[in-house]
């Protein structure tokens, strides 16, 4: 069996029982065993990284950034086992996917992370120096990441999105790896505590659990010498951790379910229907649409053009191959949401079926509804459908429209599709208010799907889509502040202070809030 | 009974009871009867609420900070009457505390408030030109205000610093009075509405309920129009509210209790002993110690200066007034918690009897122990005892301090004393790292009772002084942040986007995060 990574040994689990991971293409067992941990491995790790959280909260900002950038060194040293290992744990592709895509956005992110906690802005440390009253974000203590299904690499508990921007604020992190990929999380662990050493973080700076049952899960992130936690995945797992954590006062940021309506009004039909079947066809069987923000709900207006252009997409649909899903679970859950929605009167135009791979799959779907259907039970109709699959809710007129977005519970991203010629510019000002209401990231004339690494990107939103409407889990500086607590310090001796609310800016590059006034200059204190 | 303000009414509440308010001096009822809201009230409030905010987040923002000014005004002209209810509801003094600083302010709060609204830079507008990506926080919703006691004008649900956030960041506000003081609350929101009316905010802008019941509290703090909640209060009561709008999904900003530890290091009691008597008696028994930052624990190393040191307090507790508390609550609960700390095993140096005035009054009281009986029972020892009261902990030395230190729960502030020629300077270093996390303003040399509205200001800390390490209570423009949702902007179109991520700097004041650099220049997309 895997041993795991805690207090800077990779030793034998104290495991509850054990699983093994499966190749989703071939539905069959991969020959690793991993642990399921009983709390004695949680309450090690615990200790453990309180203990280096202690430690890590004085280390000098470069160190930590050099841990981050030798680690995405070892990460690409390592590049062919990961890219091997995902793909047997996973079945996406290998090229371009894995290889071109995800990987480099992987070390990508950690760079920037990198970037972020070398040149400090990200803190916005303020200084008031008529009062002497300083503040700063500063490191929050251990955070425990759980990491989605979807990517092996970009979001994985141990080398992704959330452990980028924990390490960065300056936390250790407790990674609790997807049991649909665990041999890549282990990789990425023995990379990470190979750079750990390189650098002389703490040996507790990064530690890996494989799993835990569900009530060591609850009472990890809810544990005292936990700062925060970070989980991506099913609302109903992240709503049960929610719980915990809210019961015993510690952050946590989810980021879950969501189905990212697109609403294509009529300009855009008109005069560019082939191309917006491609565009949306693409964005929505894509990695066979596991996206959290694959868009899996498209509102039209009731028209001829409309039938007509569902009816291309319908074809497109059926002639795009069905690509593999991440494991028996998502496969389950993807034929049951659809069910659910069949159930609830949606009208199946394609799929709904065992899918044509041998591994695990489903046939492209596409069902469809009329707006007074979805009015009349708008929860039903908003189950996320994982996976390769979409809803078409045609409305009659603008203010059916309307009622639909307001319905609408609270997503990661919203987009709508117009004219370019200004036809469409009343109905876009009689929905966007609705929609912008109820989504993260509204876009225009563009698919969801695609998630850039930008500090003005918001991959967040309302719940239920997050647990809280002012965090994004992908963005750097923005993302490092879930991990942090504000620090003031108030006539604190200048000796004192932490270097990044001295008078003397210590890097020269940090942004810092003085006085009122943005600035990298020196504060020039007057006594 | 007076009547509650809905929908730009005062109109007669679906009242399910009533009540009066005391003069806490008199122990007598003051005649005006208040209701205590059915759901309708706050039914109707919600819904009243949320179609004010759907106006509010569309008005420009020199129309929001008018709002703020004229109320400022109208409150300065109302003064009179503020600080005459004010002091029957409450028994603060007139002068200096309720005309001279808490009033002035109260308006300074409104007016800077305002200039955060007119400037926008609260609102971190982030512009990546390159990938056409934008975002920036935006109004919440509509925000319910619960108000402290202890502050009828700085903290008032209708007119105080969460008021004044939540307006600043675009918000209606449905204010929850204090029932201590519904009179003054009243008062305030008579000067509001007049405001928003004479600006032409919607006139759900500022609504007003007395009370309610525990039940629909919860129920108010959980619903689905809300945006947001911030209590200031009890400890038990915003931690019901809390697990509501928890289970809900709804931020809830609060700020609850805190013992406020100070720690006086051996060289400043040798050093300026009397000095440190007259600070910290004047700290403690402000007010009758009513504050959120009162300190309620002083941390001391055993020795016979330190012995002399608490004799000199303790006769300076005795020598002064015992000040009116706040309510026949308040009294009742002070007595509580310092039966539970002598039960527990406090030595009582002076006080816990009734005090002299006629009014809800206990003596000053002094409590003190030992290092080691702190440590058998950290918990019941960090027993809040609102008021005139403070506990005395010694420590044998600095292992044990430490150990004090460690056990603390989250605290919105923490001093250490030390003397100015550095023979301290171990022990602090030895101290201070433990105090940093857990408090969220660590002071040098000065206690915390002031809490100045500086930029650079945190009134917050972690659980369970509050709901969430990140946040402040007071200080413009962090306060606002609380009230907004991150919104991104993702190819959408020039014409469409909210004025202050467009090309054009708005007013050429607003800071702007764009492509990494913080600035009031226009940004410049390359096309």
């Amino acid at each position: 069996m895997q041993p795991v990574l805690i207090a800077g040994q990779w030793r034998p689990s104290h495991a509850a029982a054990h699983f093994q991971s499966e190749n989703p293409a071939t539905r069959s067992r991969l020959p690793d065993e991993y642990p399921v941990s009983a709390w004695q491995d949680c309450n090690e790790a615990l200790g453990a990284a309180a203990a280096a959280a202690d430690v890590m909260r004085r280390l000098p900002s470069e160190q930590i950034a050099a841990f981050l950038e030798r680690f995405a060194e070892r990460i690409e040293a390592n590049k062919d086992a990961l890219v091997a290992m995902a793909h047997a744990e996973t079945a996406l592709p290998v090229t371009p996917r894995l290889a071109d895509v995800e990987f480099p956005r992987t070390t990508g992110q950690l760079r920037q992370a990198a970037a972020a906690a070398r040149e400090g802005s990200w803190a916005m440390a303020t200084i008031d120096t008529k009062n002497n009253i300083r503040s700063v974000l500063a490191p929050l203590g251990p955070i425990a990441v759980f990491g989605p299904n979807n990517f092996p690499f970009a979001f994985n508990s141990a080398a992704g999105g959330d452990f980028a921007a924990a390490i960065a604020a300056g936390n250790p992190v407790i990674a609790k790896a997807n049991t649909s990929h665990p041999g890549t999380t282990r990789i990425f662990a023995e990379a990470a505590f190979d750079a750990v050493q390189a650098t002389d973080l703490p040996s507790a700076a990064v530690q890996l659990l494989y799993r835990t049952s569900h009530e060591d899960g609850e009472r990890l992130v809810s544990d005292p010498r936990l700062g925060a936690t970070a989980y991506t995945g099913s609302r109903t797992a992240g709503l049960a951790l929610k719980a915990a954590a809210d019961r015993a006062g510690k952050p946590i940021y989810l980021e879950l379910s969501s189905v990212n309506p697109v609403v294509i009004l009529p300009g855009a039909i008109q005069s560019r229907a082939t191309e917006l079947v491609n565009e949306f066809t693409t964005s929505c069987l894509m990695g066979a649409g596991q996206f959290c923000t694959n868009p899996g709900m498209v509102i039209v207006f009731a028209s001829a053009e409309s039938e007509a252009w569902i009816k291309a997409v319908v074809a497109k649909f059926r002639a795009s191959p069905d690509g593999t899903l991440l494991s028996k679970g998502v496969e389950s859950s993807l034929a049951t949401s659809i069910t659910k929605l069949r159930a609830g009167g949606a009208n199946l135009l394609t799929g709904d079926d065992a899918g044509s791979g041998q591994g695990y799959c489903r046939k492209n779907t596409l069902l469809a509804i009329q707006g007074e259907q979805f009015l009349q039970n708008p929860e039903l109709f908003q189950t996320e459908a994982f996976g390769n699959a979409s809803l078409f809710v045609t409305v009659r007129d603008v203010a059916e429209a309307q009622g639909v977005l307001a319905h609408l519970e609270g997503n990661l991203t919203g987009c709508i599709y117009s004219d370019q010629d200004g036809a469409d510019e009343d109905i876009y000002a009689a929905l966007a208010p609705i929609l912008r209401e109820r989504v993260g990231r509204l876009l225009n004339d563009k698919m969801p799907t695609g998630v850039a690494v930008s500090p003005a990107m918001n991959h967040g939103g309302p719940f239920p889509a997050t647990g809280h409407p002012g965090f994004t889990a992908v963005g750097i500086p923005a993302s490092l502040r879930r991990f942090a607590a504000l620090q003031c310090y108030d006539n604190v001796r200048a000796h004192r202070l932490p270097p990044a609310l001295q008078d003397r800016n210590p890097n020269g590059r940090m942004w810092r809030l003085v006085d009122g006034c943005w600035t990298k200059d020196n504060a020039q204190t007057t006594s």
